[in-house]
């Protein structure tokens, strides 16, 4: 059973889960195979992942389109006993209690996001709303995170497209720090700060990368990293899976323009996408709204962020912009 | 002027700092040229760095121990001016004011710090508190971050042996964080959460690396890298710079041994180490506890931690130590 131990400084969080060591060799050197050779995500190798939890068939007789599986190797584990914190001595921890899913999100191994059809990533996202509101029927489960590691330098460790859903019996310190800033500016201001920032760059206009009527991608003004977009919902909503259908469809065009873009500027970089969403218990929020963050990763983070949470971003966001909408190409 | 600014909803900080993208190109590829050939912190290239800063003489006429020069990419500028927060718009920045500096730990372009001799480290952390009490006298400075990076996956760029100075004009908000978790902690308990986890660890034994009369080098509790090891002094002292002068020849000793065993048990991997102090202006402290942070790299940091500042590690802490101690080699 993996356990989850607190930081006695901090109160940060940290999984010590030994087990996912015997993940495949290829992850442990950094490295991974593109072939398609002995993947469990492709069609044919079913049986390599654990028993699936989802599936969206296709058409095509015995074939299916979208596949979601436990990962072989959780960093948390279902359980049906209550969590409970434990005390040793000074520190504290709680059994790895909790979720950890592979959405397989394409049978094909190497159509990358930006090359799915509009209507495969809307049923990506459609799936990622109904694994929430079924996951979260558990009230154990506090935060549900999804996410998706696409190369290398991003921690990717598997080829075949797919993203991945953790839920955890706590909301996460960084989230909660979201969730605090956004409190204290809706108690200063009334307002949303990400609606207010959504109408700036609107009105300033250098920061978007795409724009339809539901949704919007800017390189945001403190980026952390270099070319660093955000996808937000025009309309005010605090939790992904009350978003409905035809924006979700929208939400799938958006996405694919904005990481066609990143692919043409920057070529094959890797990058995380990160979906933010209010905590899995929580009712509807005025002050927060969620939104995908994307990250792309060329260069290695040093000391300096690691330790202070202070970022160094060598390309400004409106120069981030103005290379993607221009279509040039950034010369790493 | 590179310029900080402020993200609205976490209040995290980023400095955008263009001119960093003029660094050599072995930077740019993540790749790090081992070559002496045209190193800039090698003797007789001395021309190649900004003017010297710093420097301790050796006992050969015209060769030095220990060089401090100004970073030639600087994330942060020296000024005259007063710092000062101005908004655009929802937004708010300031002038990139702080300094930046290149500590060279040794003339020797291969000379690793686990192979350096310990006068010679001592030199390096007596450096260290003459540069912190020298900057710290303008007061615009806030915080002082001494980090280093080695390896390329640590985000080093290049290979000779140095450390970096980044001096801001705002305290970083994972410091802010520390520092609000240790006072909470000390108005519980009505002692430094620090000194508590050293006695923890001594009396748990499992836990600790390197010990001597003034310092100990544990792998904490919640360790969020594989073989993190943090060390610290036995006394409580809450400023670096306050640190006396025969401790810092202890501190040599334990680290030098320290970074030896992870170099023993992991191979030549990338790390950061990372100096954590209390801020420059504060005086000192009952709650806050200075030290050190080692932490091995060798995997990518995935989408996960990113989003939740929540992190996974596949080797329980008391595990490292068993295999630092016993002198085995761990399996990557």
């Amino acid at each position: 059973m993996p356990e989850i131990r607190r930081d006695p400084v901090s109160g940060r969080w940290t999984i010590v889960a030994s087990t996912r060591t015997e993940r495949p060799s290829d992850f442990a050197s950094g490295k991974i195979s593109k072939s398609k050779k002995n993947c469990p995500f492709c069609p044919g190798n079913e049986e390599q992942t654990p028993p699936e939890i989802y599936c969206v068939k296709s058409s095509k007789e015995n074939a299916w389109r979208l596949r979601v599986v436990p990962n072989k190797y959780p960093a948390l584990i279902p359980s049906l006993d209550a969590e409970c914190l434990k005390s040793e001595g000074l520190y504290k921890r709680m059994e790895g209690i909790g979720n950890h899913e592979v959405i397989i999100e394409t049978p094909d191994h190497f159509r990358q996001l930006h090359e799915m059809a509009e209507e495969d990533i809307t049923e990506v996202f459609k799936c990622f709303v109904l694994r929430i509101r079924e996951i979260k029927k558990d009230k154990k489960i506090k935060y549900i995170m999804i996410f998706k590691n696409y190369g290398r330098h991003a921690g990717a460790s598997l080829a075949h497209p797919h993203s991945q859903l953790i839920a955890m019996p706590m909301v996460p310190m960084r989230v909660e720090g979201e969730l605090d800033g956004a409190k204290t500016y809706f108690s200063q201001k009334n307002s949303c700060v990400f609606c207010d920032m959504i109408r700036e760059e609107i009105s300033f206009k250098k920061r978007i990368v795409e724009e339809n009527d539901f949704f919007i991608a800017i390189n945001p003004y403190a980026s952390r990293f270099t070319f660093e977009t955000w996808i937000l919902p025009k309309k005010h909503l605090s939790h992904l899976e009350n978003t409905q259908e035809d924006y979700l469809k929208n939400l799938a065009g958006v996405l694919k323009s904005t990481v066609k873009k990143i692919n043409h500027s920057l070529g094959d970089t890797s990058y995380n996408i990160l979906i933010h969403t209010m905590p899995a218990q929580e009712g509807a929020s005025d002050f927060y709204h969620w939104h995908i963050e994307i990250m792309p990763k060329f260069s290695y983070m040093a000391g300096f962020e690691w330790g202070t949470g202070f970022y160094i971003n060598t390309v400004a966001p409106e120069r981030a912009t103005e290379i993607l909408n221009l279509g040039k190409i950034y010369d790493k």
